[in-house]
């Protein structure tokens, strides 16, 4: 099953992550800024099934352009907003920009374009699955004890997953003992919906907190590091969900190879390095309130940076669609405070 | 006000950690049995504060051996299960090894000795405060952006604390910017306990999701790491709450300060180095629930190692009452493969 889809008369179709892993609710969504809450609220989320949702989008607003007679300022700032809607993820404005070079050849034109890109969003995934998987089979012996986090999976692409789809390709070997994953606070993709998926799958794991994950790689239970990525820098530093980067710092210490899985799409040729990203910083009631119950006391602010950046030294390798990177090999040509 | 405490006739008066926020309900324990409850179910916690408990626990056992008639077998099997509630904390023994010395000189004698410990105990707290100001107030510029995690606060100790001592200190000599706190999954003793203690004290500060502090240390959002410490071995390593060595990874990483503040008591003559410490594993629904709401698949399993090891090189100083160690100056003598 897709997570993300279009259906004709000009309708996008999503899982609503948000209500995973409790129920599976079909969101049918047949305007722009309907697409746009439900990328806000999260219920559509994870890097490649953004640059869906930006492709879809822009079919979605040419339609809705033709059935409700906007003029192009109206189109142009219904596509902005949409672009915008989340500032770290490259893959939303890359999502966005594919379809508007096609858009002089009208809304008909865009809806097939973006089922293409569907398709290859999906293809991308099955090649990224199988270049991650050859390379932990290189990489460790035997069946591994795996370690992700957050949700790189088919709901977070349109489907496989990109780091979910590492681990499908290995499960299908035969090659996993178990995965362990972070839970990712505040908003828990790890345990909802990456369970969710692993357990569906009928793949073993484990829920963690997110702080449990560095003490288990130094104890030695963890074979291999597998995540996705948000944005990836021209010197190989990925900006993945928050807690990425305290797994990278103990897989580097401990020896235990760190793969980022991540469609091309993922890489920013316009930023130089992690630090050049914008880090989204989210609402602090994701922190302090859980279910409409609060969670600290009534007069306590809060954080709430939803990425971090993991520098390129400390990543054995990227592996997306197409090839494999290995950026701690090579020295950055930029230091961070030069970026 | 003290948060663990002796009133006559032989009862022990602890403040429920697990209300707070939301309610200061003092629960008035006359049992060893009660005692070990409220120290499994971490209504105490901390380390000072269960070696208090460990203390007023024995004067507890004697006062009821005397009612209760009980013989010495008895007496001796509710004593090794108050040692045994907690696997991790080094105090706990320590705080009932005390007790065992003067045990010869009957009840009486041993809540005398258990209050006298309690006083001792806040005085070393003060003392802790004192010298780890001392130590930041050297190793950073003006008013600090400190981060901490879990509770080592009032809560945590007698009085004052070990980590949030030397912040009250701070602040009451007009250093402290503000506070990162994290939030500590899973039972939040960051979000609740240290929020409710800061914001109480009126020092500014802000939660975070554990995940996040490694980040914000890298972006040189932090100027020092303060936390406290569970048990420490003879070569430094540090052991404290699951998340604490991701932060020392960071800060280690970044330059940035990582101070260690606990008692002597913690200082474990045993244990050679941290890998020799037995990390408490905790029940699986501390991470699959939260307040009688599941956050994962139903059939999810979880992992819950409630502590993790920070190595002596990552520690900057230890501050105890009596002196300051800087374990990471000299080379551990013993590799952790030799431990």
């Amino acid at each position: 099953m897709r997570t993300i889809d279009w259906q004709d008369p000009a309708t996008v179709v999503v899982v609503d992550q948000t209500r995973l892993p409790d129920e599976l609710v079909l969101l049918e969504i047949r305007s722009v800024r309907e697409l746009v809450d439900a990328v806000r609220r999260l219920s559509v989320r994870g890097a490649p099934a953004l640059g869906a949702a930006g492709a879809l989008g822009v079919a979605l607003a040419y339609d809705e352009a033709r059935r409700e007679r906007w003029d192009s300022a109206r189109l142009d700032e219904e596509i902005e907003r949409l672009r915008a809607a989340r500032p770290t993820a490259v893959n939303l404005g890359w999502g966005v920009g594919r379809m508007l070079r096609v858009a002089h050849e009208g809304a008909d034109a865009l809806a097939a374009a973006a089922r293409a890109l569907l398709e290859e969003e999906s293809e991308a995934c099955h090649a990224i699955g199988e270049r991650g998987a050859d390379l932990l089979a290189d990489l460790v012996r035997g069946r591994m004890r795996l370690h992700t986090h957050c949700n790189a999976g088919a709901l977070a692409c349109v489907e496989w997953g990109t780091a979910l789809g590492v681990v499908r390709s290995l499960h299908r070997r035969g090659r996993v003992r178990h995965v362990l994953v972070g839970e990712t606070r505040p908003l828990l993709q790890g345990a909802r919906l990456t369970a969710w998926e692993l357990g569906h799958d009928g793949i073993p794991y484990e829920v963690v907190v997110d702080a449990a994950g560095p003490g288990l790689i130094a104890r030695g239970e963890v074979d291999a590091v597998v995540v996705g990525a948000d944005r990836i820098a021209v010197n190989g530093d990925v900006v993945n969900k928050v807690g990425t980067y305290p797994l990278a710092l103990a897989a580097s210490r401990s020896g235990v190879p760190f793969v980022v899985a991540a469609p091309e799409s993922t890489l920013d040729p316009d930023a130089t390095c992690g630090t050049a990203v914008a880090i989204e910083e989210r609402a602090e009631t994701e922190v302090t309130v859980w279910r409409g119950s609060r969670l600290t006391p009534g007069a306590a602010r809060a954080r709430n940076p939803a990425f971090d950046v993991t520098p390129a030294e400390l990543v054995t390798a990227i592996v997306t669609e197409t090839r494999l990177l290995r950026p701690a090999d090579r020295r950055p040509r930029t230091t961070d405070a030069a970026c």
